[in-house]
């Protein structure tokens, strides 16, 4: 199957905040500073600039809070031997499949985001909160349709709580 | 972007509700009809079968009660064409560019899915409501994060909120 990006994500954030290696993700800094890029992240403002071709194809986006990106982690390298991670590079956490977590390093590495959408000039959008490097291949923009993403009560396994936790706590 | 898939849907649901054309989306059926298959695509059990070297990268999977699936809607003709469609094929509803709908038919045909998990035997996931028809090549897995997926009071437009309604309906 074959894939063309349709635009680019451009931010001012330049390098990914996980790692992967042969022998697994590395975290790329302290739970500290990792607490302190995601904080960033949530606020962050960036573009994603779709190619002239698609500006058409935008039409009604605005009549949404937020929308769906999929984009491509274009600074990892792929890792087909990769088959099991500690979430978050974290020996603590149990060894787990690649498809159970979100890790940037898996078969086909297509990342989803919901994000808020602040503006659309032309082919441009203006977003807030992703995760995505500047420079992300952007792959395909939805509308977020409750129908397909909202999950009412999801229940998560504790790792992921413990990350969840940990990233959103104040000091 | 090289896609390989990594797996495949088996569904009772053999054909998709919406067909793509040159000139936009035709729903397959009456909208009372689209209602009923709605109901039954809820609560529908469908298997996703991994190729057998993915199994070990499932692991932990059950840790989650949703997943999200990509996968490729192959039996939708690929329309480069198409650039504006009426949601649901229906001309009561604003001409609408692709990538501000749902529409199966889009540059780059990734659809995208949150699903509750149901049971996991081997590289088998059973799951509930996913639309996907029988055949359809699966791209990713992943778990429901609700940090990346879960939006608190989204805004959709007036014709997505009547679609809603409009399916869910109770007669």
């Amino acid at each position: 199957m074959d894939i063309q990006p349709i635009g680019t994500v451009r931010s001012e954030l330049k390098k990914p905040t996980l790692l992967a290696g042969d022998d697994g993700l590395t975290l790329d800094q302290r739970m500290d500073e990792a607490r302190t890029v995601h904080r960033r992240i949530k606020a962050l403002e960036c573009d994603i600039v779709l190619d002239p071709q698609y500006e058409p194809l935008l039409d009604g986006i605005d009549g949404f809070s937020h929308i769906v990106v999929l984009y491509w982690p274009h600074l990892i390298k792929s890792r087909s031997s990769l088959q099991k991670v500690h979430p978050m590079g974290r020996k603590e956490f149990p060894l787990t499949g690649v498809l159970s977590t979100c890790s940037p390093a898996r078969p086909n590495p297509v990342l989803v985001s919901a994000v808020r959408l602040l503006e659309r000039r032309g082919a441009t959008l203006r977003v807030r909160g992703l995760e995505a490097v500047d420079g992300s291949p952007v792959i395909d923009i939805k509308p977020y349709n409750p129908g397909y993403l909202r999950v009412e009560d999801p229940v998560v396994p504790d790792w992921m709580e413990g990350i969840t936790r940990e990233l959103d706590r104040e000091d």
